[in-house]
């Protein structure tokens, strides 16, 4: 257990306030594809109160590199979807006990990579492949502990719509409602291809060392993390948003058309992904990425039901509603029409009408608050 | 001058045959952005017989990765284009002088980063910054010598059509007609994007030497190149394509759900772009991609003029065919209808119509041969 493992466990079972982090320990527990772990952490942030029947908690799945301060609750730190969720918004913290859980393999407080082992080493290459799978089964142990039989909702974008999704294919009686946004049923060749780049270029950072890099004082693979974020953001953002925003400006007091020795500035969209990818690489463990961008390639709800239509005919007791952003080219609105028809019971895509594509479902998620709070989220239900 | 451009000088002014790779000196040359190269040689491919009014020459101009070898001729090799160029195919090397020229910066007979200086040096990192613009202008040295003094048609796609309306802007006496297909007036801030990320993969290799890695026996930053080839590759292509053909399929014999030791097996689509990877490697000089793909970012022909309008207008005399592939989603179908609307004599965009994105510029380009064979390539024209 790390120091910082160490300093959370003094909460588990002890929520001294929302949107505070907390731990538990969960015990040990055997990987879908054959890892073990002698004890997984997970670490969560609750806002308001699980009443008495235990109806009105709502799980809230964050995305690729997010994590689990989704509202700001008793902390000074906004959450990543601040106007969303909290007192008097549409997931009301005051209505509902919201429950948001840092992803098994990631780097804010559940078990992951950077993690230490019994003795006190870095798990690092040695660290279980991990699917969603896995991520919901152990966040079905930190339901358990804290008393949530069946969520009154699951709730996520992007890789967090896939978490919310597996969740009612692994748990169909723990699930009253799922709101899947810009997400699918499997990732597809296309998201598996611009995954594997990614992966490949942190791999190739001379300072990535197969992975265990913790020891060294440098800070490990920031290099080829950086690429694989400058990648990944391209797809989360839209050709006419980055036309827009940038075009071929030059940044400013820069010549992207190069000295004669072909030493260059760079333009404008240049300098915002090396902002983007000097950011992330500032906040997040560069074997973490990896364990969660592979998680999301192995992202396929059929598995281990035959297909993916078995799988979805679990969730016949599920109310779903589907979301997806009108200008994504990751998760194309496409793959959102095919899980909504795919559904025991079909239901129309929402749209979320943004021009920034994927990344919309972060942006303008509040376009579905009318819908939610009139159904969904509403007193009522 | 290294081995083999000394093996091509014998063929300068000797065109031994068709579709065999010739090379020219054409002197000292000055680089648009500051650079300067003592001697600058220029390898290129003929196919039939330029007449006696020097008004039957075509200029056939390729893409990043291409060479000059469009059609077999008198070699044994297939060309790139070679349904479409050759004895009665649409460019017809029986009525028309076809010239082909491997880009100033490339590797494949042209002056490039693996070239010698008069030391016997590669260039490596010392090889001046290229543009557009430096690649047109050499190659009208070119044209000079071989007599041609107006272009019937300069036509290509991709990058290629960036260099045919180079041509046309930079010598518009010199173009009766371009033929500009999946291309653009202007390199936008996503292909900005997507380039940044492929140059930053090669850099990061360990084995890229800051540019000058000829001297060591290793092969160089083939596993940078590798990356770089992928990114590009998956934009080459499109979404649906990549989801029939591969989907979710594992390569046979591999299980990219991994051990518990975190190894994992591959995705066909990840097996398919490391062939693609592959096979790039082991024929281009990464420095050369890097040379060309900052070439292709800094394209833009208003360069010099003030504005594109303003240098499109310097093309009012030329014919011009605009042509895109409607399910391409790197040179998006919006920016060609932009560029034939904004022509002096706006044209109506020719779709080839393919489900497989970019690079149906290469595999569908006999779609082109109606209005082509009808029009432009006429015998009456």
């Amino acid at each position: 257990m790390s120091a910082q493992e160490a300093q959370w466990s003094e909460f588990v079972g002890n929520h001294a306030g929302d949107g505070i982090l907390h731990a538990l320990r969960t015990g040990p527990y055997s990987f879908e594809t054959g890892g073990f772990l002698p004890e997984v952490v997970i670490g969560y942030e609750t806002w308001g109160t699980l009443d008495e029947q235990g109806s009105n908690a709502v799980l809230i799945q964050h995305a690729l590199t997010g994590d689990s301060h989704v509202s700001s609750g008793d902390s000074a730190e906004a959450g990543w979807w601040e106007g969303f969720v909290g007192p008097g918004k549409t997931v009301d913290t005051e209505r509902f006990f919201v429950v948001c859980v840092n992803m098994l393999g990631g780097c804010y407080g559940s078990s992951g990579p950077s993690s230490l082992d019994p003795e006190g080493v870095p798990w690092g290459s040695r660290f279980p492949f991990t699917t969603v799978k896995d991520s919901v089964r152990i966040e079905a142990r930190l339901a358990d502990e804290l008393g949530v039989d069946v969520w009154h909702t699951v709730l996520g974008g992007s890789m967090g719509g896939a978490r919310a999704l597996e969740w009612a294919v692994e748990f169909p009686q723990r699930v009253e409602r799922a709101v899947v946004v810009a997400a699918t049923t499997a990732s597809s060749a296309e998201q598996i291809a611009f995954a594997q780049a990614q992966c490949a270029a942190i791999r190739l950072d001379p300072a990535f060392a197969d992975g265990d890099y913790y020891a060294a004082q440098a800070p490990g693979p920031v290099a080829g993390l950086g690429i694989a974020r400058r990648i990944a953001h391209i797809t989360y953002r839209s050709e006419p948003e980055m036309e827009v925003r940038f075009g071929r400006a030059h940044q400013l007091g820069e010549n992207p058309l190069g000295s004669p020795a072909r030493d260059r500035g760079r333009y404008q969209v240049e300098s915002y992904l090396d902002h983007q990818a000097s950011k992330l690489v500032s906040r997040f463990d560069a074997n973490s990425y990896l364990v969660l961008t592979e998680a999301l390639m192995s992202h396929d709800v059929g598995r281990g039901y035959g297909s993916v239509d078995a799988a979805l005919a679990r969730t016949a007791g599920v109310r779903f509603l589907v979301a997806a952003v009108d200008s994504d080219r990751l998760y194309w609105p496409e793959q959102s029409e095919r899980l909504a028809a795919s559904l025991p019971v079909p239901v129309p895509v929402n749209y979320i009408t943004s021009p920034i594509g994927h990344d919309g479902f972060l942006t303008d998620i509040d376009q579905l608050s009318p819908v939610l709070e009139s159904d969904f989220l509403s007193p009522e239900h």
